[in-house]
């Protein structure tokens, strides 16, 4: 995707703000690639633990991650504090389709952007199971 | 993308060998989803510096990631060695973009498959600049 | 070091405060014992480039890390805000010897207290030189 | 600890080998300090779950990080192979006393030389319980 392309702060419903960190940043002095995918696990699973009340270490039923995917516009640096705008683009029986933009202060356009995939299933089994209803209620008022 | 229609071992021709870390694994017991970026970062990077002789402290031109997506298939978990299989999809005039497939020892399909790409910019002026010499002649054997 | 003997909040002229990620939990669900030491190094580096001006990507004269420790007393979890205190207990000519505490929010006592030496070296030779003038005014406040 | 005064390899009696990851290194291009805790951690879990059996996901008894401290001699970098000693220093009736040296390939003496104890403790009470019979089997020999 073109920077130009990527949705604005305007169009996420819902954001939660980051600290980077020193060692984000690689040998080439920038916060590296690998980081801004831990920016939209944390940003998802801070909404999910605040909001649905998902219990980590205890609950049967897993978001597991199928597919994600980032398009970078501008580098970051430490200590920026980033804001993460997350949407949900896609609710279907067993999956939820996040798309997460990555914002610096003030700046209205993302420095990055990029999707996420959850398909639900129960942890033993790994088989896909439908959307537990404290999930649901979490992500709907996501969905755009 | 499927399970069954990702790449096997046969499809590409380099891999470099990675040891997980016990901190790769998050709450839920497996590799985190972005650990695996990491790996395709390492694999990247390891092979130009050793095969274009890449010096990342004083390089003046610097392959900037710009997109990269991941497939998840299965689960990894420490302390797994994996094979990170690499291959150049697509050379382009200040371009790569490079595939890449996580294998667990001895299985033929991918844990999961994805892409990385990089553009090659001037590192002060963040120009886009043709891929150098060096680096050409590391990825063209890996063209498929 | 016992939990009971460590020093409280009173005790620390500086705090950071930084945000947990879900990527910090290991397979146990808390916090990585790893992660403590990338919040000191992350808590100092920020004071030192928010306060000193220090600009990693140009520096010649460089801080360091010799000798870094910490005691463990209470688990942290993601999402948790935490804040890190930050004391100088010792400035030397070419180094200087950090204590930290890393508190949950509204607790009295540290969840972790430890140490951090920067010994400032010439970037090129990595021979000790004296502490930078910006650096030396920097810390010198956070002196106990 | 002074460089001259650590342990040579001959002083230890296990070696774990782990690949070094492009972004283990920071903005100073070497690896960071903090890294060397997670090659800490995960030689000594690897030991564990190799050579007792640990399947941290399902045990009752977990081996808490109490206290850890490295001093550091040498720069690593990126795509070094590093190999990481270990012995047991101290065996308690709850606890073990690690020491850990991490050597460059071919180099006698360590980069960096350190500590890390376990206290057993049952997961839910936090309770310290007597090492199980299958971890003191494992690092009985470790001893020195």
């Amino acid at each position: 995707m073109k920077r130009d392309e990527a949705p604005g702060r305007a169009e996420f419903p819902l954001f939660e703000t980051i600290t980077t960190r020193w060692m984000d940043q690689d040998a080439y002095g920038h916060v590296n690639n690998v980081e801004y995918y831990s920016y939209f696990d944390t940003a998802v699973n801070q909404h999910l633990i605040e909001t649905a009340g998902l219990e980590p270490r205890t609950t049967d039923v897993v978001g597991m991650v199928v597919d994600t995917q980032c398009s970078f516009f501008r580098e970051l640096t430490f200590p920026e504090v980033i804001e993460v705008g997350i949407r949900v683009a896609k609710l279907g029986r067993t999956s939820i389709r996040y798309e997460i933009g990555i914002f610096k202060k003030e700046d209205p356009r993302p420095a990055a952007f990029g999707s996420f995939v959850h398909v639900y299933v129960e942890r033993e089994s790994m088989t896909p199971t439908p959307l537990p209803p404290h999930i649901l209620a979490a992500v709907e008022p996501l969905v755009v």
